[in-house]
């Protein structure tokens, strides 16, 4: 059976599930690709922490340079992560004409396009499966199993640690920041967790999938993020009593010769397959004009369920090295000129508000005026009895309308002598069920 | 650009599917491909009906072979269904070297080992995407996106039809004959709707998923079929107050060196995402050794959604011609030996039970006695009051039971003196959680 060599650079917790992967699926890997990938250089900074897999001790390199150098490796697989190394390393093995396999979203979100461009020049793979969604083939459906289709929409649950303190806050009745310590805690968040929590790295994933759907890379400052580290409990609760689930989404939407590419804390309706996902479990759910709505579901990280995407990738390019057919897939195939992206202030929604206002006669009335001036119509109200005179949460779920819209209203609303705090918004997720 | 020649035989509603697809996207198509797919030449013995797509008049043809005989048809696309004159024609376009397109499920799990040995002693590529899942790209992701997996179970929703009627039989608390009579008129059902709701379209699906997770056929008569014809309104209803909605499920699970293929109405618990899917969507659930649980969601069936993944294995044909790497992914590749399948007897599920028994003293103790005697122990049991002396229905919920001891217990049960019909009894979804 014909063999590739892999060099692996990074041996932390994806790069040792890789390993894991050669050691207990090798063959069935060999078997059902035709090709033996063989593993013949590990390069770490750290070669003595025990990663509870079993390596010879000659694999094992602290120089990077060396393995791509090294003629028997074939294949360089990136698995060190940020913006710096990485990308040096990246380029050296491009440059030297050896495919590239690689999990760095935040690499490719910042230096997709220049990185890209270097791999179709020098006529070499550059695949990219495990940066977005970690298990689940998201990459590889978006670009080969939906190839036929221009894609509407994308609604992606991107970030696992985000998904798991949604979901425990919501189970659970707690705030935030106890759910986020015992997440840390248990190893479901990093010591730093604001990549996470404020919604970067859903951020870098949102764009990879935007780049993907429409063949040109679009910018990271393109995107509007915000995190979830100021979701209330309080917040969640209305929510479930209005049917929604809070999930931070990662939304790309097209309309017209417009895009709008966001991430952000978003009601998504208890009947949408989106809201039964639950924990460190990530979604996307893709519209193609052809397909319709689909939806691809699975472990979105994690050391075995990355392995296993990387893995597909490092089948994928032995595939073409074998067959001397390199770039058989283009990297981000060109199909639709680039679009304006559409502005925060511009885009339509459904929004939920959560005003603190006296309890007195006539302040529907005034709140209901200001939101009618600003073409903003109610589509319900949600308000618990308090004594008169109290300032008390009302909560309401707005028809669709413009952001600048609604946001000049809860300027004025908030301006109001009867409002006793600034008023609490977020969109709900609006045409995709 | 380089063309690539397209033959389809069949121009019903997939095949029209496909004819929009290329008149709709084909620019789209050509671009991100980098290859041009032309239609040549369309054969169907209608040539009248109009389909609703614009075709000259000269790519129409009644004469199937001489689409295959084409020197300018390069890939045959085989659209017409059914195991009698799709067999030949494909033979015919396998034996005359070229590559074939297929969506018919119904052929390969009943001659798929014949066909595919045919392909691989000729060296021509067989796709077949859209035989499972319409427009979700589940047998690209199993047999490449996967491919690192060992995969341990499938639990698929893969027919249309029995869940739109399922779904609606629960919303709308409908008898089943209502439900499928009005589903027929509206185009949901087919007036034959035996294939869909006696589960044999759904068992075709599982057998193709389960040959592809283990790389050999698995004989069609190897699986349990259940359809959902028998399915009461009432089950429907204790199965929601229990927890659960009742979906008809391919299920195919691997425990040690024997396999379990089965297709039936099965209770899942609402929590759990497969519960979410209603009407006349499917998905599949994958779990495996590294990816842990997957699922994949979308449009089953109908025109667009078929005809997307119809086009996309278009592209991968052609991706392989122009590279001149045939077979670049083998169509089963091997993988494991073949399994025994297990008997039913032999199955460890957890059951939902309705008995209809007197409502008097000691009859509940009698029935558990007998479960009891059998190995089988109760989760939870269900009864409404009635007046004493009445035939009243009392629903259970078993623990892990093996299917064997449960026929046993219930034949014992329904011998009895207390007993006044047959008992109705369900499997659950275990061990998907």
């Amino acid at each position: 059976m014909k063999e590739i060599g892999i060099g692996l650079l990074g041996f932390g917790t994806v790069g040792a599930g890789v390993v894991e992967g050669f050691l207990r699926n090798g063959d069935l890997i060999a078997e059902r690709l035709g090709i033996r990938p063989v593993l013949r250089s590990i390069a770490d900074l750290d070669l003595d922490t025990d990663r509870g897999v079993e390596v010879p001790r000659e694999l094992l390199t602290t120089d990077a340079a060396a393995v791509i150098r090294d003629p028997s490796v074939d294949i360089v697989v990136e698995l060190i992560g940020g913006t710096t190394v990485a990308h040096d390393l990246i380029q050296q093995a491009l440059a030297a004409g050896k495919p590239v396999v690689t999990a760095n979203k935040a690499l490719l979100a910042a230096h997709g396009e220049q990185i890209f461009a270097l791999a179709e020049e020098r006529n070499v793979d550059i695949y990219f499966g495990a940066s977005v969604g970690g298990g689940i083939p998201i990459i590889r459906a978006l670009r080969e199993g939906l190839l036929a289709n221009r894609i509407r929409r994308i609604d992606g649950i991107l970030n696992g640690t985000c998904n798991y303190v949604l979901t425990r806050m919501e189970t659970e009745h707690l705030p935030f920041a106890t759910v986020l310590a015992d997440a840390q805690s248990a190893g479901y968040a990093e010591a730093d967790p604001t990549l996470d929590i404020d919604g970067y790295d859903a951020a870098h994933k949102t764009v990879i999938l935007a780049s993907l759907a429409y063949g040109y890379w679009i910018p990271l400052e393109a995107v509007h993020v915000e995190g979830i580290r100021h979701v209330e409990p309080v917040d969640i609760g209305y929510a479930a009593d209005l049917g929604y689930r809070i999930k931070l989404l990662g939304v790309v939407n097209r309309t017209g010769d417009e895009i709008e590419v966001r991430v952000h804390p978003t009601l998504v309706s208890r009947d949408h397959v989106l809201a039964s996902v639950g924990g460190v479990f990530n979604a996307v759910m893709v519209r193609g004009d052809f397909v319709g709505d689909t939806l691809f579901y699975g472990r979105g990280a994690g050391r075995e369920p990355t392995a296993s995407t990387v893995l597909a990738d490092i089948a994928d390019v032995a595939r073409n090295l074998a067959s001397d057919a390199p770039r058989r897939v283009a990297s981000l195939p060109r199909s639709e000129n680039p679009f304006k992206t559409r502005s925060m202030d511009e885009i339509d929604s459904r929004y939920y508000l959560r005003m603190a206002v006296l309890d007195k006669p006539g302040v529907l009335a005034r709140i209901a005026d200001v939101l009618g001036t600003h073409g903003i119509s109610i589509a319900s109200v949600l308000q618990k009895e308090a004594k008169s005179g109290e300032i008390v949460p009302v909560v309401m779920v707005t028809h669709n309308a413009v952001e600048g819209a609604v946001d000049a209203a809860l300027a004025a609303i908030n301006g109001m002598d009867i409002t006793g705090a600034e008023t609490v918004r977020y969109r709900i997720a609006t045409g995709i069920v």
